[in-house]
């Protein structure tokens, strides 16, 4: 499966992150992570990341250590508007830079605190328009402190974007991506990935099952299993040493190998969002939903809301918390409630299909079930949940048993109701 | 502030991840947090973190390159059976030592083979066994490769440990711990912290007005600002030079100064979730809630009952998606949907009146607005939201407009209805 070619080296690159509650280990550097999939994926080889703290000597030490030995060197956080924020004079004092204030960017700063009530900026807030002389600005769509570029006279480039994950992720997206494949223009070997999404299948069983038609010896794909909180996913990767056509043939091959076990967990989303391949076959299906909750309090609704479009087919829901709720409007009959439990399949099927009554829909889901840490009896422990489905007015329920703390419970409850509606309007067992 | 004695520096510590997983940005690397966070809380200053490769020479120049700066060097990763684990080899190889079977531990994976069913030990298992010369040997609960101490000639110490979340933290509490203890007596100095939870200030808004309330010059107490993508929170952190009960008396006396500015913005919360302070303040008051969404489509929902025993003021919630709901479920005048629009303050006093009268609760929230990416005007852009509370009848609206993606508005819509409810309760401007 490997190539002929010779293999000549991609730029390098190292990821700083530098923050003391990373050091002190309240926060989880996610945006290191994060960049250093972004950065291999682009073609650059990532070979170290730092973690640092809010320090200007050592942000400056390292720095200059890492200019000569690095292509990229990128790094985060330090770059807001207060006083532990160092990171812009660090690297201006590595490589004996002056600060310059930029205009434009004083002006959006002035112009971003009035659009919010302020009449004045604040004090220190004009800091984040401090560019080092020469330095390329990357505006940052989701808050104030601009990403940076710096090219060093050793050779490498120095790229400076905010701690925030959202703000660094935006600013990395929309302009460093096209900045580093101009700088590296013909230099890159991009990471290939194809992700192939599942549900309802642990990792194990879809482990033990894709083994045996996994090819022998070495390959030049490589297979990693991702699992999250609520599913896996698996992904294929490979170098790409010739045309772009060359990997996604690779690909193609392995994953031809796959599909046999794959066929029936497998899930279409752009997003990766199983709540969006719910809403593709909705919409195909001419249908509309409803849901009703119990124990997921609104993550089914979100869920499903988190795909702009949704309103397409997604009417809306009833969190049916109290148990007077789910009698007055989503008609539950109080004698099923004494007779099953609240949680129960019956009470669930009842809430689907209520819930498609009130809201005039052709399909509802209703979800009820034990989140805790409190609720848990010998026979309905934490972690019991009811999910059902109503497909113009026919209904099937199913019972799941999730392990975890409240937040997980929860979070699975919610994905395994997607789940348990897919599979029914794909024609399966719920 | 700063106390009177001398300070003498604590321990320093760094922490080495070892894992090609955690260069390509497949896994987080939750380890070198954890272990940052121990070590700090132990005594040990953490003044970089290095993420790495498995490979033998890079781990050997991080080796020699640490050693000789840092007290303790922390390594995780890299101990297990397979060709690609190389750390015991680096360290050996770094600090010029041989490697010896520890036949105790060749015991023991012989015993932990057997126990599985396995007739003979795996090739290569063996190699765990290996101790570099005069290495301290500490046992692993819950696998099969030890952790190990090694003295350097230059004075500081290198713990390894393997990468496994599970079993290296285990290794950890149960022997590294105590080793560490005893190893830096009467030099560790614990990181003291505490968090004031702010909300509906921004970052920079709430520095500049606690600048002037700062003491001037060096002191003992740290302050940090944790935004995130919905609030900031406030850490005051004191390294403890004498008993627990002076440093709590320092961060006190800190906290005191900052009071006046924080009062308007700080809540109380276990959980550190602003759906917890207000669930409080509702029973305080003897409340009940209910909620009407639009455009967070179930999230206030959800973050309401994120919290246990949400259900003891938690009724329900309403996501009206489509008019027809807001019309039939909450009871909002067509009339009053044409002529001020879905996304007013008009129709979100509607729906918060509307929830608390469906639901038969005191107090009910109602928020619509635009999370994009499409449905924007020029009036009324993307991220315009307006939210509303209606508590006994007695309603008022407030508008925002939320930067960043649909993701980020929803989560800024979702926290900022609650921040209003809460200020509204407190008897304060929404």
């Amino acid at each position: 499966m490997s190539t002929s070619k010779p293999a000549s080296p991609p730029p390098l690159a190292t990821v700083v992150s530098v923050g003391n509650e990373l050091l002190l280990g309240q926060t989880i550097d996610t945006n290191g992570t994060w960049l250093a999939e972004e950065l291999s994926g682009l073609g650059l080889e990532v070979t170290k990341r730092w973690t640092i703290g809010d320090d200007e000597g050592v942000i400056r030490n390292v720095v200059t250590d890492a200019l000569g030995r690095w292509d990229a060197v990128v790094i985060t956080g330090g770059l807001g508007p207060t006083h532990d924020d160092r990171t812009r004079y660090a690297v201006a004092g590595a490589l004996g830079l002056s600060l310059i204030p930029d205009q434009d960017l004083i002006e959006g700063l002035h112009g971003r605190f009035r659009a919010r009530g302020f009449e004045t900026t604040p004090e220190g807030a004009e800091e984040m328009a401090l560019v080092p002389e020469g330095g390329v600005v990357f505006p940052n769509p989701h808050g104030a402190a601009p990403g940076l570029a710096v090219e060093s006279p050793e050779g490498g480039v120095l790229i400076l974007l905010p701690g925030v994950p959202g703000e660094m992720r935006g600013i990395f997206a929309g302009e460093v991506r096209p900045f580093l494949e101009a700088r590296f223009s013909g230099r890159l070997k991009p990471a290939v990935h194809r992700v192939i999404h599942t549900f309802g299948v642990p990792e194990s069983v879809l482990m033990a099952e894709l083994r045996g038609r996994l090819p022998a010896g070495p390959r030049g794909v490589s297979l990693a299993f991702l699992p999250d909180q609520v599913g896996v996913r698996l992904r294929l990767t490979v170098r790409q040493e010739g045309t772009a056509a060359d990997a996604q043939a690779e690909l193609d091959r392995f994953e031809e190998l796959l599909s046999p076990v794959l066929a029936k967990y497998r899930f279409e989303a752009t997003s990766g969002d199983l709540a969006e391949a719910v809403g593709r076959t909705l919409l195909k299906g001419g249908h509309t939903l409803g849901v009703a909750e119990s124990c997921t309090g609104g993550l089914v609704a979100k869920r499903v809301t988190d795909t702009p479009g949704s309103s397409r087919f997604f009417q809306g829901g009833i969190v049916a918390y109290g148990n007077e709720v789910k009698e007055t409007l989503l008609g539950v009959p109080r004698n099923l409630i004494l007779e099953h439990g609240v949680v129960s399949g019956a009470v669930a099927e009842a809430m689907a299909l209520g819930v498609a009554r009130a809201l005039g829909t052709s399909v509802g889901v209703g979800v009820t079930g034990i989140a805790g840490p409190g609720g848990g009896s010998r026979e309905k422990p934490v972690g019991t949940v009811y999910m059902a489905s109503s497909i113009n007015d026919r209904t099937t329920a199913r019972k799941e048993l999730f392990l975890g703390d409240r937040e997980a419970i929860r979070a699975r409850a919610a994905h395994a109701t997607l789940g348990h509606l897919l599979r029914r309007l794909q024609g399966r067992e719920g």
